[in-house]
């Protein structure tokens, strides 16, 4: 049968049309006045999309460079900062603090579990220069309080400035920064957004703005200041990534159109689809007699699901590409192998959620050589379905 | 929720992504030589294709261009024709016979059902110079047996031409047209060649480049012979659609690819692909509860699936619409509202019409307004697919 290319990885994930039609037909030099009326509405959508008044910055990085430009610009060697861990992404916090010589506080938590607030609160000392979290930790598909570690930070910080990586999160999942008192948040073009990746962005509090000043990592070509005084002319201090950002200004459209007219309306009803689409994916697999890997805490950015014992994740990630052409994610870390991830950030609907479903169920039964109940995947997804649809009507109404 | 936009109606079809894009970045001009070499190789992939070694002819026009054209290059005014007509485009070929006033013949089946070939043979006498048929009637799901009618042309028609609409046929169904003899074969870029509307294309065998000497009905822009002559130099008698024909030729590079090299193994894998989808659609559709409209004859086209008495087959479509942003078609000429139409044709996998199937299941339970036993239809649809899956490795091993 034909088999059309199909992401479900938590990243890249499937590109707006609109977006690729801007993108391709983009060609504008960046030192022009089109070109700064392209970026300065871009990033004033940026602010609307993310909820927040604090400034926001575009790097033309992947998500990690804007993970280390805050660690940079908000750290100078010896600082004491806080990392919370609880997947590879949550190592990657700790590993780019190792090499700017942080000095190292740390809570875990397992691979497919949440941080215990309290221990999270006896750790933050007001010596703690930065907290460093995730909202969604994409190894795991957990989901993390960043309401509740705010609110510690907020009362037992002190000065410590509060950094979240949601680069999956946003747009998956309610986030309300100003409100919570987050210093900076970060997201990627490749997730929610659904542009190609090669875009970053950070909204950046007054706090962790004056926090700058006053620090001593080295830094170029992530130095944010530089950002923010050409960002304010409508200019990026380098070159930027001038048609994935006309694919984000197209993609702001949509957005902004799908919450007709309001971008934050747009962002709760990206949320909301991601919701409707995990939660089929989740009762689907539990159907299917699999364990979901984060039960407690599950993530709607996407869903991790445990093998079953003797099999290897890569056969079932092998199988859905082989025999599908669609793409799920192996584990990362220590869990690959162990689980496979399904997507539902960004560019999903009712459609492609039950098709990868009904997908799982034949590459299970390959997988596993054991008989699957055809249609029972498919049957409590449909449920999910029609419930929240009913529930919607309900509140509509 | 999001929905995307989504086409499951028999044309337009769902674009192919490197249609898509080879159509968006074609600027040349028509007179050029790379214009000409475009377009000798389009008409060469085009033969190749169909399965011909007639000459192909491409034309700026729907496919009903190419009809009118059949009828005016083959027929003079007072000519016997034989019209075989089930559905809407079978009336489509009486239509134009009456407006180039041609001496009728018909041999008519009711809508959803085929001719009888005995009642065919019996009209063919020999002063009959047309004979025009569809092979699958997009208004009822009908496959046609042209096979079997061609083999009564031949036998019986002396002169007579067969001209078969294959706009939906081709690719959805097997036609060995050189072997069977079929004279004038019709397909249109917006069927299972994944393009958008705006093209039509003909292959002509020389008995019918013969009879058009011959013939005096007026013609100017669709004049076959001016075309045949242009198409020799690689150049189109009037403008020609470019980007349409830059897609055309990506979308056959596509087919030749999946046929691994060759184009008539890509063929059939479309004609396979349409076969399992239209499959699992009436499975689904029968365990819903639904009636087939053409249960004798199905073609792998589309399904065409009566409405329950009571119900107007629009308030399905428009629910599709509205819920699922997915078109399907309503029921045309006298079977509007009693049945609609789920497509099969060129660019769908397994996803497309899983999810159509589920998407089915909320449509009617919100239409008919009774209980719907949901996965029924997923169900029967993934043991449709496990068996297809099956037998094939059978014949692959």
């Amino acid at each position: 049968m034909l088999r059309k290319n199909r992401l479900f990885t938590p990243g890249p994930t499937p590109l707006l049309p609109a977006a690729q039609t801007a993108m391709a037909s983009f060609g504008l030099h960046h030192r022009t006045a089109e070109f700064r009326a392209l970026l300065t509405r871009t990033l004033a959508d940026l602010k609307e999309f993310i909820g927040t008044n604090h400034d926001v910055i575009l790097l033309a990085s992947s998500g990690t460079g804007a993970m280390e430009a805050s660690v940079t610009n908000l750290t100078s060697p010896g600082d004491k900062v806080l990392v919370l861990t609880a997947g590879k992404f949550g190592e990657r916090w700790r590993d780019l603090a190792i090499a700017y010589r942080s000095t190292l506080e740390v809570v875990t938590a397992p691979y497919g579990e949440t941080f215990s607030l309290k221990e999270v609160g006896q750790k933050l000392t007001p010596d703690i220069r930065c907290v460093y979290v995730q909202a969604t930790e994409s190894s795991t598909g957990a989901r993390h309080d960043i309401e509740g570690i705010a609110k510690l930070v907020r009362t037992r910080g002190e000065d410590s400035l509060l950094v979240v990586d949601a680069i999956t999160g946003l747009g998956t999942t309610h986030l309300d920064i100003d409100l919570w008192g987050v210093d900076v948040i970060i997201g990627g073009s490749q997730k929610a957004l659904m542009v190609p990746p090669g875009l970053a962005y950070l909204a950046i509090s007054e706090r962790a703005w004056q926090r700058m000043e006053a620090t001593r990592s080295p830094r170029y070509y992530f130095d944010l200041r530089k950002e923010r005084k050409a960002a304010a002319k409508g200019e990026s201090a380098f070159t930027p990534a001038t048609s994935l950002i006309a694919a984000l200004g197209a993609a702001l459209d949509f957005v902004r159109h799908t919450g007709h007219g309001d971008l934050v309306a747009g962002r709760v009803a990206l949320i909301d689809n991601a919701e409707v689409c995990a939660e089929m994916t989740r009762a689907a697999s539990q159907a299917l007699g699999m364990k979901l890997f984060a039960p407690a805490c599950p993530a709607a950015a996407l869903t991790a699901i445990s093998v079953p014992s003797g099999l290897d994740a890569g056969a079932i990630v092998k199988q859905f590409r082989d025999t599908f052409s669609a793409v799920v994610a192996n584990g990362q870390g220590e869990m690959k192998g162990k689980l496979f991830r399904i997507a539902h950030i960004g560019y999903y609907d009712f459609l492609d959620t039950l098709g990868v479903i009904g997908a799982l169920e034949h590459v299970l039964a390959a997988v596993t050589r054991r008989p699957v109940e055809y249609g029972a995947g498919l049957r409590a997804a449909q449920e999910v379905y029609r419930k929240k649809m009913s529930d919607a009507q309900v509140v509509g109404a």
